[in-house]
């Protein structure tokens, strides 16, 4: 899709619903590319219209086959085009002119194939533009409809299964990983809703895909496969839409590693994307981030049955206290809570259950259970019953004899009963899955999958509760690259018209007298070093002791590295000698000078780094992180894309591990999160106004509600 | 098994090749607990012979019955018990009087029902070991030989999936997660070796059992379920031989959480362990621990099928870029590697691939092999050929129109090529994993479980690498309880015996004058507050300045949170200042006061926290971690039991995160760390000689190859 341009709701709407369908260049052999969609949907129950084109066919497939797009004389919503690259340009116009509405595009050989690919993509991305058609791909795997039959797709992953529908749907920007889920979801039994492969995105894009699925009304789950963002803030709009209408986004995005990424940058030919800023992307707008199609299942299967837990209190029930055990302890990682029982359940509890079995949680009812199967009800609904849980799992291990059992225990109580059931059993039988499932209980087959699948529910279900919240994403802006680095005193003097952020009193040190303020900057290879005298420094000054003093260069950045600070400087003979050794540093060193910034230290408590930039991708961005030396030993980091509210803001800062010191730790005194958080969000709000790339302050001094920023890195855009 | 007696070696293989088998309360209800056992073995082939025992029959499905083990008038291996546990002892008597060598007892009501049970539960231990006969259980679920064919258990796990051997064995004390077990590895294909379940352990233990698999030849992998480690050097031990003989160890130890270890206790009656201390022992002695027994069957495949990789460089080749990508993130979280390829293997593969493919790692060798399947064996080949690749992993999603193909040229490979292979299949069809397995290519259904088991495989093979060279495990030795901690400069006196520590020079001060060593600890009670007076205070110390100040009192064990420590003390004016301080502070609490240290400050670089403890379950325990205020928020622990050599000492200083700090990080001089673990293993050998409960060493203050212990405290054992 072209940049930013406004796309109609309807586009993927008339596509997956298209009621009359072409395939050029149908072949008449079921396994042949060309063949495929239409043997799938002869197959499949597809209820529209059907129009084979091939010149030098009349028949194909038991169908009617026309020389051209032209010569159908219908109307068609759909074109399937899957023939060599250089004729898709042709047939697209063909279509266009005979009043098709939208194509998808199987060939291969335009953008991910290098410069003469590139440009016929180009070109067919204009003629959509213009012609106000959509178009699918190229090169991708097509799109399907698990509702209507729709199979515009030769994935072979229906060569063997059958298409089945489900609420779970799905966009891909890889055609391989799209046939590996169909392939999982029709063979689980979970079923396909929409089923949406993007490949080259020449015009339809992820964003607009994921859009879609929000109003679909035969969608409640999303799952996604992305490579790379090519519209972040749409991107960011469909996921809040999704977070609104409650609609979980479950996604996958590769390339976490350095060789992921380049992997991924050969691949698909995109721009590798920051890890960090998709994570922040994802986790910010409501998505859950998973790393396998497996972790996307599992989780899957909690939502669609809506068992998400009300919170994060379980009871457990298990016929082994060994797999009790177990669970309490995945529970303990995942921090998710196994409350005491209330004093009824415990009184509930103690006539159902057998004299040895100690009423607790978890709650081991033993495998006596087979032969007293009456104490799984009995149990069951006395825990349920307990207004302190919020969720129940129970564990089964085999037990075959008594599957029916459990199967109708449960299922009379999920009518009844205020929380969802979990179960996860081991050896369970096919039959037994099936028929708890329908009854809107998920079953897992081992412990870790189900634990992990309920703790990312709850994670996922309070994202998007954030994500409905956030303020409204700003129109995408161009973005511009990076110029040269400024001094910390031109930095400094920059940041001292954003009120929020107050600065150490300093004087800048140039030509034997002390400086307030404009300055004007060196131009760069100029040599101030000379100038940088001691006489008289201290008679202007009127800063108290102790100081600090740091020499100035637009090519010394990493100032403490090179020798280029001192501190902490107690009196006047003192400050003498500091600004005679740092007047020979910058001498020795060979840099421009500007002269040696001398400030007063301000006392403080907490130290953190706040890192401001506007990404080349995702725009404006905030990075906040421990600052001081053993910041990359013990790496504590949030990364959040802006607008943010000073609300955001405090979460992010109650995020790091630092939360604790800032809360005051050990007899260190507290800082005002709230207050510190305020000051932040107005330092981004005078940031996105100014014409600067970065802005990295390292350290923020914090004490009670005040920063200070103790050095400056700012980096203007690009003239 | 009775606390450390030794044991003969044989006793299991005795019960697990037992050519007679007798079956007391033998039932002809096949469905029966007291049925299951002879049901199970006439449909297994077991080829023993088998003796019902009922009084009340003459035969029992088939089989001659007898009234009595007395009765059977042949020699019998082992008697099957599953009666009400008050007939139990005197089915043993009536056993050992008939010469019957071993008993497997199914009968619950022993030690997990309380006082009486536990009476009963240990005239049967005591009979056994008097007798030399071994007993398994009670309140087990028996135990399975998969080779023969006994199957001396009722589990229902057998009851529709027959028993199939395999060369992965399993010691539970769980009869649940043991039964759970069986029936994944039944119907997986995986087969079982031997299956030991030990309940209650009044004779037969899980160490006994582990040792056993050691030495068993149809066992190559052992798995392992324990809740509590009742003999831990017995366990060492087993651990140990089984690093020696190369076969991997994987367990689950399940109570990781508080949850957890409550239910644990409540459950099999047994203390709950320590967590921390259960993963030292398990990975120090070369154990892979694991959470699920998924997690385990995942690490069995690769080692059934000695797949693990020759080291962490890993070639990838996919049939989809995207999962090519997702290999790569997984693998650098896991730290393995995905080197680029050398140039001959690049040359190799250029003539191979189609055009549109570009060697390198990951190999995305495209969904075109459907059509050029030629390409699968060329390139493969090529791979492999590369020196500087440990172990290949081939991504498939789906193709079984070429199954064949892959597991043909696969299969071929992996006879010729010098590393293992292992296959990740999404939507793999069975008869292809069984193809490619019995070639010894282990077949997962997913990423993330494949790249774990292998990152598992390596870690496993390094610890058992490590384990093997550990010292002898040292005799058990009563373990004694703790008694008061002592003071700082009591503890420091004690201290002072050992070498390898140096100690700050320290002066008490008390009655007005300083003492150097050899104070008579003060009864707990006694006042002598009053006694410090800071009069001629200069005159006798002979210590430089800056110096530490510290009030001394066994009731004050956390002097700094009760303002007993000033620091730093630069002049007389300030010590006067400080006794006189200090001595007030000890009225105030009202703590009987034994003096005030007086120490040098000496300069170090770096912090430590060295912890050592005799644990009542482990015996002697090293703890070393960050020392500081922060240590909480980034927690950094390593902990192994003793004996430890100063290059396992070595092992845990680096295996921390601050061993960067110790290495100079960011301009901080470096640490001699061989040098400080030689001194931390004389501190350990120092320490088994005394009669301390514990020693907790924090700081220990770190310059260049020096250390000093800042503070002790001291707790000896019990008198």
């Amino acid at each position: 899709m072209a940049e930013n341009a406004p796309q109609p709701r309807s586009r993927l709407a008339s596509i997956l619903n298209a009621q009359s369908v072409a395939v050029v260049g149908a072949s008449a052999d079921a396994s042949k590319i060309s063949g495929r969609p239409l043997a799938y949907m002869l197959r499949s129950g597809y209820r529209g219209k059907l129009y084979p084109v091939n010149p030098s066919r009349s028949e194909v497939q038991g169908l009617t086959c026309y020389p051209s797009l032209a010569a159908i004389g219908q109307p068609v919503d759909l074109a399937i085009i899957g023939t060599a690259s250089a004729h898709v340009e042709g047939i697209v116009r063909e279509g266009i002119a005979a009043g098709v509405k939208a194509f998808v595009v199987f060939s291969s050989g335009f953008a991910e194939l290098g410069t003469e690919g590139r440009a016929m993509q180009e070109r067919l991305s204009a003629l959509a533009r213009e012609h106000g058609v959509a178009v699918v791909g190229p090169n991708c795997l097509g799109v399907i409809n698990g509702h209507t039959g729709l199979i515009a797709s030769f994935t072979t992953a229906l060569e063997t299964t059958p298409l089945r529908s489900g609420r779970f749907s799905f966009v891909s920007q890889s055609g391989a990983l799209g046939a590996y889920w169909l392939d999982i979801v029709l063979r689980s039994g979970i079923g396909a809703g929409q089923w949406i492969t993007t490949g080259n995105e020449g015009d339809v894009d992820a964003a607009e895909a994921v859009d879609y699925l929000v109003t679909d009304p035969n969608t409640e789950v999303i799952g996604v496969y992305i490579e790379d963002m090519r519209r972040p803030e749409a991107f960011r709009q469909a996921l809040q839409r999704a977070a609104r209408a409650g609609k979980p986004v479950i996604a996958i995005k590769s390339g976490r590693s350095q060789a992921g990424a380049a992997a991924a940058a050969s691949h698909t030919g995109a721009l590798a994307g920051d890890d960090a800023l998709y994570d922040a992307c994802l986790n910010q707008y409501g998505a859950l981030r998973v790393d396998s199609l497996t972790e996307m299942m599992d989780a899957a299967r909690i939502f669609l049955h809506r068992a998400t837990p009300l919170g994060r209190r379980l009871a457990v029930m298990s016929v082994s206290g060994g797999a009790g055990v177990l669970i309490a302890d995945a529970c303990e990682s995942l921090g998710l809570s196994l409350p005491s029982l209330e004093a009824p359940t415990v009184q509930a509890l103690t006539p159902v259950l057998p004299a040895f079995v100690h009423p607790a949680n978890p709650l081991d009812i033993t495998g006596n259970v087979l032969q007293d199967t009456a104490v799984i009800g009995g149990a069951f609904r006395a825990l349920a019953a307990d207004p302190g849980i919020d969720g129940i799992v129970l564990f089964i291990g085999m037990m075959h004899s008594i599957a029916d059992v459990f199967v109708r225990e449960l299922s009379d109580a999920r009518r009844d009963i205020r929380c969802p059931i979990i179960v996860v059993w081991v050896g369970a039988l096919d039959e037994s899955i099936q028929a708890l499932e329908s009854h809107g209980i998920p079953v897992f087959l081992d412990i870790p999958q189900a634990m992990r699948a309920i703790a990312q529910s709850l994670q996922a279900r309070e994202a998007q509760r954030a994500a409905s919240a956030l303020p409204a994403i700003p129109a995408p802006v161009a973005r511009r690259g990076a110029g040269e680095a400024i001094s910390e005193w031109e930095g400094k003097q920059w940041l001292g018209q954003c009120e929020a952020i107050a600065l150490p009193r300093g004087r800048l040190w140039v030509d034997g007298e002390f400086r307030t303020a404009d300055v004007p900057p060196l131009p760069v290879g100029a040599d101030a070093a000379s100038s940088v005298r001691t006489a008289g420094a201290e008679s202007s000054m009127e800063l108290p002791y102790p100081l600090v003093a740091k020499l100035q260069s637009r090519q010394l950045l990493h100032k403490s590295d090179a020798g280029g600070v001192i501190l902490p400087i107690r009196d006047a003979a003192a400050l003498q000698t500091a600004l005679q050794r740092l007047g020979d540093t910058g001498r020795n060193l060979g840099v421009p000078v500007q002269g040696v910034l001398v400030e007063e230290m301000v006392p403080f408590d907490h130290e953190l780094l706040v890192g401001l930039r506007v990404d080349d991708r995702f725009g404006p961005v905030l990075t906040l992180a421990r600052g001081g030396v053993e910041a990359e030993l013990w790496p504590d980091v949030v990364t959040r894309l802006m607008p943010l509210s000073a609300t955001d803001i405090e979460k992010m800062l109650r995020g790091l591990r630092i939360a604790r010191l800032l809360d005051g730790y050990r007899g260190k005194p507290p800082a005002d999160i709230p207050a510190i958080a305020r000051r932040i969000a107005q330092l981004c709000d005078w940031f996105v106004q100014q014409p600067i790339k970065e802005l990295e302050i390292n350290p923020l001094a914090v004490k009670g509600s005040d920063v200070w920023a103790l050095d400056a890195l700012v980096t203007p855009f690009a003239a």
